[in-house]
This record gives C-alpha cells, sequence and structure tokens, in this order.
C-alpha cells in the first residue's frame, strides 16, 4: 500500500492508496466523534456501502447512510439539499464527520456539505472511480454546479484523510475508468514528460487495469497535484494549471448539457484543443500535439469536439470562472511536461476551433 | 469616528465607526478590481443605496446592485441563488467585491454567497442595523436557515473591511433599535459589567439615540466581540459565551416561526431565561437577575417568554447546533460579567421554563 502526505501546514492528510485500503489503512482512526454520515449513489451503494460500514460499526460507530441519486445533472442545490436534511433529521451535529463514498460529484457535493454544515464538519473521502482517486482526492475543491455555470458554487476544504481502495475501481465502468486516465495524462502533460513516456508505454496496461500500472497511476498523479496544490492552495496563481484542457472541457460538458459527455471526456478532446492552441501559438510542435492526442485516443478518450457554433464556445468559456478580470486565461504547453497560464486573443481561439472543426 | 481593527492572522480587518463613516472612512481603497456586486433589500435600498452607489461611481467601479426581499424569512436557499445568479448573469469573477448593505439577514447571506460565490470572493460589511454593527459586524459568521434550523448552513468567513456608519440608525424603526441593544446588553453581561453598569446608566439616551451613546456602544461591542472571537475564530471553546441568551432565544424564533419575534427580542428573553437558569444553579442572586431582567425591559425589549410546551422547548433546543456529542451547553453567568459553558440536566432546564410560565 502506498501512503502520500499532502501538506497544508494544519489542514495536511494522508491519502492511503492500495488494493482494500479501506480495509487495511488507519483512516478510521481520524474520526473523532461517535456519529458519521456516509454519503453514496444509488450506483456505488450496492457495491461497496456494506464494506464501509461494517468497517464502521466495528469501530463501534453510529452511522447514518444518505443515498443519492447518479449523475452530474443532480450535483445541485437540490441534492445538497438531501444530504442538509438527513443530517439535520439525524440530529448530526459539529463533531459529526462525513464519509464521501462515491466518485467526483459525491465527493464534491458531500465536501461541500460538510464545508458548510453548522458552518463546518470534518470529512473523508472514498474515492471509488479513478478519476476521482487521481483528481478529486487532492485540491480540496468543492462545490456544486449551477444552471448558469459548472462548479460554480463551492468552497475550498481539506478532507481529513482519503481512502483510494483500487479494489473499488473492479466495477468501473471501462467509460469511467478512460475518463479517469484523461487526468492522469493531464498530470504528465502538464509538469512532467517523465511520467508522460511511463503512461505512453503503460497505457495498454492501464486500460486492461493492471493493477500496478493503476497504483503508480494513482500514486504519481496525487503527487503532482499536491505539490502543484501545496503551492497556491486557493487557486491564486500556479495552480490553474491544474486546469489544463478544463477551459474547453468545461464548455463541451455545458454545450452538450451536463452528463452528456463524461467530465474526463470533455477533458480529453479539451488536451486536444489546448494542444492545439499551443502550436497554433508557436509553443508545440506538431509531432508533439500528435503524440498527446495518440495517448488520449489509446485511452479510449474521444479526439475530436462536438459540434458547437464558435459563437457558442467562446461565450461558454467566457463565463468560465477562469475568466478573470475580463479576459479568459488558457494553459497552454510550452513543449510537453511544461504547461504556463496566458490570456489568449479571441480571434486566435476562434481559428483554431474552426480548424478543428474543419480537420 | 472610531477605528477598530479585529486581529485575526491573514485575515484581519478594520472596522470604521462613525456618523459618516460610508463617506470618511478609506474602505473603498481594499476594492482590489473594478468589478462590485452590492446586495442589500427592498427595505434599505431606497433609504442608503444611492450614498454607497455614488461613493463607488466616484471610485471608477463598475457596481451591479442585487436587491432582496426584506425579512429573516428570506434567509433560505431561494434567496441565496438571486444573488448567485445576479453575479453569474453580470459575469461577476473571482476578482468581484461584494458589499452587503444592510442587517444581519443581508449580511449573513452576502458573506455566505461571497464564501461560497467560485469558491470564495472578497466582502464588505455595511451593516445598516443597530443588531448588525454590534454583532454580525465582527465574528465571520455568515449562513442561510434551514427548514429544520436556524443557520444551520453557512461558514466562517471574513469581510476586508466593515463600515458602520451610525447615520443609517436614524431611519432603524424603534423595534429593531431595542433588538440590537440586546446584544449590546449581552456584551456587558457575559464579559464587562463595568460596561453594563454604564449601559444601566446610558439606557435611555441608547433608546433615544443619543449620538455619542449609541458610538460608545457600538465600539465597546465590537471591541468585546473581537477580543472574544480573536482566541477562538473557530468557535471550539470560549466564543460559545457569545451566545447567551440564544439557546433560549434560538428555541423562541424556531417555535413561533422564524420573522415573528425579531432575533434580538428572541435574545432578550433568552437572557432573563438563561439568568434565571444560572439563579437556579446558584450562579446568580435574584438581584442580579432582576436588574438584568430590568435593563432588557428598559431597553424596550420583552422579558417574558411566549408560551410554548416545556416538550417543545427542549426539543428545540436539542437540535440547536450548540447540541454537540448529544448535549445541550448552556451560556450561564457565575455574577453579572462572567459568563461560563456548561452541560445542565434536562429536568432543571425544564423547571425554570415551568416557572418562567408560572410566574
Amino acid at each position: 500500500m502506498h501512503r502520500l502526505e499532502v501538506a497544508l501546514d494544519e489542514r495536511s492528510y494522508p491519502i492511503a492508496i492500495g488494493r482494500d485500503a479501506l480495509a487495511q489503512s488507519d483512516w478510521i482512526g481520524v474520526i473523532r466523534g461517535k456519529q458519521v454520515a456516509v454519503v453514496t449513489n444509488e450506483t456505488v451503494g450496492p457495491l461497496h456501502l456494506a464494506k464501509l460500514t461494517s468497517a464502521l460499526d466495528a469501530a463501534g460507530k453510529s452511522v447514518t447512510v444518505v443515498t443519492l441519486p447518479d449523475g452530474e445533472e443532480y450535483k445541485t442545490a437540490e441534492t445538497l439539499d438531501l444530504i442538509y436534511s438527513a443530517l439535520l433529521e439525524a440530529r448530526c451535529d459539529r463533531k459529526t464527520t462525513l464519509v464521501a463514498l462515491g466518485g467526483g460529484v459525491v465527493g464534491d457535493m458531500t465536501g461541500f456539505a460538510a464545508a458548510t454544515y453548522m458552518r463546518g464538519v470534518p470529512f473523508i473521502q472514498v474515492p471509488t472511480t479513478l478519476l476521482a482517486q487521481v483528481d478529486s482526492s487532492v485540491g480540496g475543491k468543492t462545490g456544486i454546479n449551477h444552471r448558469l455555470g459548472k462548479n460554480m458554487i463551492g468552497a475550498f476544504y481539506q478532507p481529513r484523510f482519503v481512502v483510494a481502495d483500487l479494489a473499488t475501481l473492479d466495477t468501473l465502468p471501462a467509460r469511467e475508468l478512460s475518463a479517469g486516465l484523461a487526468e492522469v495524462i493531464k498530470h504528465g502533460a502538464i509538469v512532467d514528460a517523465g511520467f508522460l513516456g511511463w503512461i505512453e508505454e503503460n497505457i495498454d496496461a492501464l486500460v486492461a487495469r493492471d493493477a500496478a500500472a493503476l497504483g503508480h497511476s494513482v500514486l504519481r498523479s496525487c503527487e503532482i497535484k499536491s505539490e502543484v496544490v501545496a503551492g497556491d492552495e486557493f487557486e491564486s496563481g500556479r495552480r490553474a494549471i491544474l486546469n489544463f484542457g478544463h477551459t474547453f472541457g468545461h464548455a463541451v460538458e455545458a454545450g452538450l448539457g451536463y452528463g452528456v459527455w463524461l467530465h474526463g471526456e470533455a477533458v480529453g478532446v479539451g488536451m486536444v484543443l489546448a494542444a492545439r492552441l499551443s502550436q497554433r501559438l508557436g509553443y508545440l510542435d506538431e509531432a508533439a500535439v500528435q503524440r498527446l492526442t495518440s495517448i488520449i485516443g489509446r485511452a479510449g478518450l474521444p479526439t475530436r469536439a462536438p459540434e458547437m457554433p464558435v459563437k457558442r464556445w467562446l461565450n461558454l468559456m467566457a463565463v468560465d470562472k477562469k475568466a478573470e478580470g475580463g479576459e479568459v486565461r488558457y494553459i497552454l504547453l510550452r513543449g510537453l511536461g511544461n504547461a504556463v497560464v496566458e490570456a489568449v486573443d479571441e480571434a486566435i481561439v476562434a481559428e483554431v476551433l474552426r480548424e478543428h472543426a474543419a480537420a
């Protein structure tokens, strides 16, 4: 089992990574009170809830379970209220610990509920998708969508422990595994060309769920993300490079309606577009763009964007939260493994979108 | 003009107190970006908005105004969404500063919107009621009510500046002035017998809105509250003494339905009950209880609780957020000016409630 410490001063916390990390790591030890509320969804609950609650029961905890509907379209204020209401009905107090059992949606909503229930209660993440293990485990971003924009409402709030039990990936649909690989690829692309090379060599093993390959990809992703986050907890600067592929990706998700494409799929094609934009600015050569695009495709991800009018793309990206002080800032690659953040003239972005649509 | 610094490390901020503090203090200087969103309500807006927006206009800021319905019954997720929607429609970004112009409800909701909009934007408080000036100005408590409990959803989030312009109190209804005095009295009762004596001597001047008396009462209240808060920002211990009168008070508000009694009125009678409970435990003598009750009554506040079955009182208090680890903790006075926090046997609380109802 791997163990990693995310260093954020008094908000530091450990991540345990491994098959059966739920049974083998000491995560229950960080729970102070007796009362625990587990938040999961109707898909994940039947698969993994029993293992979790039996461990909590054995530790003498009193457990309330909140089961949410499954899907990005439920990452809303209405679903959040289901959590609040269940907590209040169970008389959960400020010492109650929330446990998120599920993918990114469950993690984001449970984290935000924890950040805001009685002005903040402790929470623990048990991510059950590859995407959540490599992405949501680190960074403390929590929140919900608003009808006018994705992730517009939220808080930075750190978990007390993250348990990435690789056994939960056995039951993950292939499409969701690929979606998780998008973020793994991203971590290599933005800061670690060596890791990107490793991914390229091991992409078939990853898609085939080779345990050792998955374990390394989760560990290295969490390491990279925590190094970036530790230097910029509240996303005022460098942390923005983690949004590589996300500006275009969010436009895909918002443009098609949330849930049509998976987040990771949108990020996959978003990285292709961001690489093309980098190339257009003279930062990346054709071979590098093709290499990155090939890795994304071999991971089972789309490399072609859905058809949308260019004006709609630009509008959707302008409302994105990275639009600061009126200009949209893009994450670009100055070579593979070296991301930078820059404002780009809208006309150039439009040109890249048109070329991609015509290719 | 008085100026006070609330010391919370990197979250420290100033409070300016005085007639025309809006025009005379340097609060606009802390606004970094160009975009400002002012949140107010339909009662306060017509009275004070023009003064605020003209100052912002003169400083070259681009101002969006969000006007909410007036009343505690609107301190809900639905009203909060009005703020989010307006911010998104105006394309407010992470550098936008929110300004709360109004009483506690506007301040709490605007602060919570600031804490959660795009995971946190700066905000400035311009409290226009005495209650908000002496209470919400310090402490960083923000949030909304839930149908199952008051202030159940929220965050600790500090403003960048608080402007307590005493001129805004000229238009305050008498009933609301009295509600603000409840918190002034509370500050004396919990830690400063000398200040309580000053209040007793000046209570008629305060009710008559004598400018010097109001100024001193706001300053001393903010000083006392900030001393207590600075030692315990996230309310893990001593800060709970600020809830003197509030455990009973919240039960009154929840029991009657929010908005029937003003918060300060409920706190007024809550202090009478908490003093009686202190007496019952041998901590306070009859003369001290009568003295405190008399000050509360002379401030124009109710000193008798509404009729509610004792079981309902106890249930309402058990759901209160100070019910931690299963037991309700009460703030009691061991002499005037010396508050302590203790769990109390439910049977004793029931007895005090019965005696009060029968008296």
